[in-house]
């Protein structure tokens, strides 16, 4: 380069297409932790948990019952953990933070897991047990037939909307 | 070169690590669809859901219980997918033959899925009821206990090989 000849000559910017090497990562589907659609998932868990957990109560006689007292201790656990995950993703959504790391999504998977499995089997119990009362006794005039039936779909209602939320999570795990 | 004067001179083979293109692919994890933990857990299945029919079975008053013969129709329905499943993977060992077909793998998702809810869901009600005559209304001298806790328990082992089945070809459906 000639010093006594300095000249500017305007060049082009390199193409900034870097891309910063792009993973293949899967989109955020609705339902996933961290969603909008997730949320709903949580909301829906705990409103139809404490909505089983209610009425189940409200029966004087659900003591004396063992799968009743199950489906009783398995719905207030189902409350808890929905609540929590609820506010979990309330905050994600709130500070736009995604909820990929890795441990806490197989932690979500875990316990989306057991209190799926826990309200499944606390409402599938109860759900045999008022069909014995009601169909093959037919006692249903000196037991709250009515009720057991709503507080045992309530269940199944929970834990069918655990079901998404534990196979996307899992899914999330499996495809990272 | 000169004809006049031919001489071999011996070459080296150029390296033979072409790859191929290798694509990140998970490894076969024992208990996935054509392994040999994939058929133990098939058999598995089969013959703790065939014990638990055959013991239901041999109560004479089951069909008086709605949950009982939900139990008996839910491990015959459990025989006959782990049955399928194992010959499935016999062959596909036997012919060295890897099930990596996404639609197969689907196909073995839904089946394993939908057999693991029923027999869980059948396994739980039985045990709601049991635990009933047994504890709660203190029955057993009238009835069967001892059969109804065995073959719930039988189906609720079968449902414990389901599990893994399902979860690893989940694993494998959502990995690839």
């Amino acid at each position: 380069m000639n010093p006594s000849h300095p000249a500017v000559h305007p060049v082009e910017a390199p193409p900034t297409d870097v891309h910063h090497a792009p993973r293949v990562r899967m989109k955020d589907y609705q339902g996933m932790p961290g969603t909008l659609g997730g949320l709903a998932l949580r909301l829906g868990q705990f409103c139809f948990a404490v909505v089983a957990f209610s009425i189940m109560l409200s029966t004087d006689d659900f003591s004396t019952v063992t799968a009743f007292c199950y489906l009783v201790a398995a719905t207030v656990l189902q409350c808890l953990w929905s609540l929590a995950l609820a506010v979990i993703d309330g905050y994600a959504l709130l500070v736009k933070r995604s909820l990929r790391n890795s441990l806490v999504v197989s932690l979500f998977v875990v316990g989306d897991g057991v209190t799926a499995t826990l309200t499944f089997a606390a409402a599938c119990a109860s759900a045999g047990i008022t069909v014995l009362i009601g169909n093959d006794l037919r006692e249903c005039d000196q037991n709250h037939c009515g009720k057991y039936e709503t507080a045992t779909a309530m269940a199944f209602l929970s834990w069918f909307m655990v079901s998404p939320s534990f196979l996307l999570t899992f899914w999330l795990l499996a495809s990272r």
